[in-house]
């Protein structure tokens, strides 16, 4: 609850980097998020060089976040769409883990079949949802480290695309700049309540 | 990290009811989540009459969840996509603040905009990504309340909409059945490394 409660969207941050050993702690309190049939399709891009931060923050153009590029690393969390890859990593991590055969024909077939029955533009989506799971455990792990952390979603896909090199089946979903607060709580926090929300 | 390392999908409960200031504090955290632009684009059906309970189950065929009957509570967490409802509502609560009008008209012309570039169908997935978001906390604050819980996906909107008897504009999106945990975790968790999602 304090974690929820106080975390707030850090904008402005000191000049110290994160270290390496913080930085991985946060990356794996993401990469336990939960998902759908625990498929996890989502792939992590950290930059923290500022060259590349300012290529990026010209191609944030909505807010002129600067942020992305005066944040000690940005998140960029993608979705990853490439599901036969996705299937056959699932399955060889079943076979590492010597589950039975047929469980694991079970458990393949069931995704296989799940995600045949979406087109392209569904298994999209489907995947940006999951990836805001870990988007949540990225916000709430920051706070819980003592970093600040700020999400993004307004950005030019195609161009972090471009200047990150990614492939087709890797999408730039939502980015989260990760450093030192400099700034201050605006609080309290604009929350609707249970009454608002409850029906 | 001892949070998101140990929750688990809780699949069997007790029969204990949990409290419903417990339930309440769950549903706190999840309503502290954040959303783009601050929208808190959800709403949330709470459930915990055995007679709903098992005709909701009946509608989760997938895999033949019995947590939908045998849970404490059931939140049914739906996006909400009533946007001018939502642009309003987020207007009446700048005023209550007592936010300058210049900065009032500022943020929700910008809600406006954003909304109005997007189809119908691209606004409720915009929707239902803010709503996994909130489905983080759900989770993660299950485990922190010392309740179980497990997330499902796999059911049928149409016919949870028509037993709830929900507007169109309020689409189911993940169930979360939420009580105490009477299994055990499948330990350890299955999670890709970071190298195999870093790129």
């Amino acid at each position: 609850m304090e974690i929820v409660k106080n975390r707030y969207a850090v904008r402005e941050y000191d000049d110290r980097k994160v270290p390496e050993e913080t930085v991985r702690q946060l990356l794996d309190m993401i990469r336990y998020a939960p998902s759908a049939i625990n498929l996890q399709p989502w792939k992590i891009k950290v930059v923290s060089d500022r060259a590349t931060q300012e290529a990026l923050c010209s191609a944030t153009p909505a807010f002129n976040q600067p942020q992305v590029r005066t944040c000690s690393h940005l998140l960029v969390l993608c979705a990853d769409t490439d599901y036969p890859a996705i299937i056959d990593r699932y399955d060889k991590a079943l076979i590492a883990r010597e589950v039975p055969a047929e469980m694991r024909s079970f458990v393949t077939g069931l995704a296989s079949d799940f995600v045949a029955g979406m087109t392209p533009q569904e298994q999209l989506q489907w995947s940006r949802e999951q990836v805001h799971i870990a988007l949540g455990n990225a916000l709430n792990g920051a706070y819980a480290l003592g970093l600040g952390a700020c999400p993004m979603t307004a950005f030019d896909p195609a161009e972090y695309s471009r200047i990150l090199n990614l492939p087709s089946t890797i999408v730039p979903t939502v980015l989260v700049s990760v450093g030192y607060p400099a700034d201050e709580p605006p609080a309290p926090k604009l929350r609707y309540s249970l009454e608002q929300i409850l029906f």
